[in-house]
């Protein structure tokens, strides 16, 4: 993956208030030496459940950090806190995606030098999120097998404008007769040559080759990323 | 259920040219006898399933009709063929939701006096909808048991404009360790006293109770709306 993610190249002539943003906020975090993913997805896809078991999982060799987005409630980041990891909540009231200004702004009391990766969690969304970049250097995609194979073809935008797709709650899949073949056809339709991942957070099948995805970005951007302390 | 449903009610101040089409398309409605049911819901929760075994089931005794929105793909238009109901797919492009000028727009080319009972699936999205009243008489909020139980409190303007709820997929419930209690209370929290219908598309399992509650507001609305061909 290059520095200037594809998320920006497909409408770099569309640079709004809230790109200008995201280009001081991506810059900071390159400055800052911080990964950053963000996740999108419906409502319900597992966004919550796969964030905990990957700050659990990261955390004792990166330092990991995450924000996270809703409409309401705070529920998500007492969830995450269990992992032990630095977490936030942002509320967005009505608005259906974050932007970059929420981003920056949750950031302001946190010292990114003391962050290698951090997370971000949109508001369960297939489509506002789609065109608000928050500076990251990884959007991944989730949908469950519980969603249908088609929701791909449905929403495009949001695959269209993602680096990496999960498919999740694997654990269900036998019971909802997911058909892998077809939603993995329908994810390379929108967006040719994306990398899928297939895992069960519930069990963890399938998350090892998720996280060796993640180091190798951490390697390939920022050699020395381990914690040193 | 009054002929002002509350979705309207709790925004009457804020009448905007939606509204002011949404108007008139309830006046046609009702001058036509036409019932007019909406569905909103997270992307997957299975809308369209359910309204597949809605118009399947309905139609021998009630002459039913559906509009289906979506951003892109006729996919369930087709899917919804199947029940040989007068079915017709609005393309929404990147809006994600559905406006009442669509559904105005829709029915252009249909007699709405050949039609007891509309069903209107918007755009899977638990935000974009909520503010966009498209003349209907009821309208139902879905969440399927693998969303998670907090899914009101964290979209709570969606489940607090509808009229009813329907939990769907009840056949995952124990797969999916669904807290049916909380799921209640957390709806019950967002817009106390609203009906909440658990059943299975798959299986029909609970489905029935729905069916005597879509009848009992075609009864109490228009006493003469069977089918008398």
């Amino acid at each position: 993956m290059s520095q200037e993610p594809r998320l920006i190249e497909v409408r770099k002539n569309v640079l709004k208030a809230n790109d200008v943003i995201a280009r001081a906020l991506r810059e900071t975090f390159r400055a800052a030496g911080v990964f950053v993913v963000s996740l999108v997805s419906s409502p319900g896809s597992g966004k919550t459940a796969f964030l905990e078991k990957s700050l659990t999982r990261l955390r004792p060799e990166v330092r990991v950090a995450a924000l996270v987005g809703d409409l309401a409630t705070e529920n998500d980041a007492v969830r995450l806190a269990r992992s032990q990891a630095p977490v936030k909540q942002i509320i967005t009231g009505t608005v259906c995606h974050l932007e970059a200004a929420m981003v920056q702004k949750a950031l302001e009391e946190w010292n990114l030098n003391e962050i290698d990766m951090l997370f971000i969690e949109n508001v369960g969304n297939l489509v506002c999120p789609s065109s608000y970049d928050l500076g990251e250097n990884l959007r991944i995609v989730l949908m469950s097998v519980t969603e249908g194979e088609d929701k791909p073809l449905k929403y495009p935008t949001i695959f269209n404008t993602a680096d990496a797709a999960i498919i999740t709650k694997m654990d269900l899949a036998a019971a909802v007769e997911f058909d892998s073949p077809a939603a993995h056809a329908n994810i390379q339709a929108v967006r040719p040559g994306m990398r899928i991942f297939q895992l069960s957070s519930k069990t963890g099948h399938g998350m090892s080759s998720y996280f060796d995805f993640l180091h190798s970005h951490l390697a390939h951007l920022r050699p020395i990323v381990r914690r040193s302390r």
